[in-house]
């Protein structure tokens, strides 16, 4: 395998200088084309898919470690980030295995090394904007793409559970906090925020209800201007204004659809 | 002190036998004349209160050692326990503080010794039936009592942005899951149910409404039975129909108080 020594030195840079035991996995959700996102790394020169993910340096806070990760991975910064779930079963992962998929022999590890044993794994997830994204692979994996939520396939180690539970998190979300911001462009008509909506819950919305709901809670600003080249006649464009949405954010209002 | 043998014990074991750098604390909440209440223990013998806390064995879930440690300090084991935010600042628990204020001396720790590093916690909450639970201290600790949330001390570590989020993640928890049935005896007025939102919430909400959208929610069995010995007229009693209720945790529906 090509990249041999740079997989060797990173593990033992993750042996030496990391928190033992605890890692970080980001389910890191993009919209586009009316297809909610999810981005995924290929493991290894296999054929076999996982979340992006990365360790804890000793005197990093994991929050500032999530950000790090997501930031290698997709380039971006500013955007919604929050953990939601932290998965601990004994049996979720298994590091021996792991180094097999490689085709490396990390006959250096002391076999009381913590990258042998069991890991508890902090779980954040992320809306991104899909289109600002400048996607790359790490130091495990040979690439790094985005996949229709709706057809994920079968991931490494528990990873499946926590797109699922990412999901449900944020399904759950749209109850008390604004989603969009960070998923759809600056300028969006309300039939654009609908269908983000509607995939976010995999269910339709009637129109005229959820127009008027949005516009009760006061974090849409519409704008002078409206859309043009749409088959039907130019829709209103809207932003969200940004102090009200934050606001909101804030304020977990309830927030019906 | 007179368990120093206890606790050096206790700290050995902890040391050998459980998952490095990584803790759990529960915020154990209970209701009670009207007040929402959490449970605390006092640390050694300093007037310094924390939550009640403990480690993961090395084969026991994380989940799994949070039910333990409930059980341990409250003897109450079915009760809604659920996992809301891991703590991660690398600065967040300092354990030399923590072994001088127990009086020992823990020389026979070596200086590469977990329980001198840094701890990352995974925060629980329960919801438990205060009338039931069987509270008992811990081994770091003299005295364990339930505390109105509204006068809890300064805690150790940062337990008390802990209590502020359970408290938060609870109030969300209204907006789109049935909240009461671990809380409030087996049976109940419309106004006691009233009250516990009214003190989780932290204000007064409109009797008519309320029980018009908690009966709508079709989770309540009106019992043909009436509380007697009240000031005003003997309201009717009320119960949890549990399949149902069990439904709508799952469901998270939009409930609307």
């Amino acid at each position: 395998m090509d990249n041999y020594k740079l997989i060797n030195e990173h593990l033992k840079k993750i042996e030496n200088e990391t928190v033992p035991q605890v890692s970080i996995d980001c389910t890191v959700f993009g919209f586009h084309d009316n297809q909610l996102k999810v981005l995924l790394l290929s493991w290894g020169h296999t054929d076999k898919w996982c979340l992006p993910g990365g360790r804890i340096f000793h005197h990093e806070h994991a929050d500032e470690a999530a950000v790090r990760i997501l930031k290698e991975r997709t380039s971006l910064e500013d955007v919604f980030l929050q953990q939601f779930h932290t998965f601990g079963d004994s049996q979720r992962y298994k590091n021996e295995s792991l180094f097999n998929t490689l085709s490396i022999d990390p006959s250096w590890l002391s076999s009381e090394s913590h990258l042998l044993k069991r890991t508890i794994s902090i779980g954040y997830y992320a809306l991104v904007n899909f289109e600002q994204a400048r996607i790359r692979p790490d130091e495990f994996s040979e690439a790094c793409s985005w996949w229709d939520v709706k057809e994920v396939p079968e991931l490494l180690f528990d990873h499946n559970n926590m797109v699922q539970l990412a999901l449900k998190t944020l399904r759950r979300q749209l109850n008390y906090q604004p989603v969009g911001y960070n998923l759809l462009s600056e300028k969006f008509t309300m039939p654009e925020l609908q269908r983000l909506y509607e995939t976010l819950l995999g269910r339709e919305l009637d129109r005229r209800n959820f127009q008027k709901k949005m516009l009760s809670y006061d974090i849409l600003e519409r704008l002078d201007e409206r859309k043009t080249g749409s088959a039907n006649k130019s829709p209103f464009l809207y932003r969200f204004v940004r102090e009200k949405y934050e606001e909101a954010l804030k304020e977990e209002i309830l927030f019906g659809v």
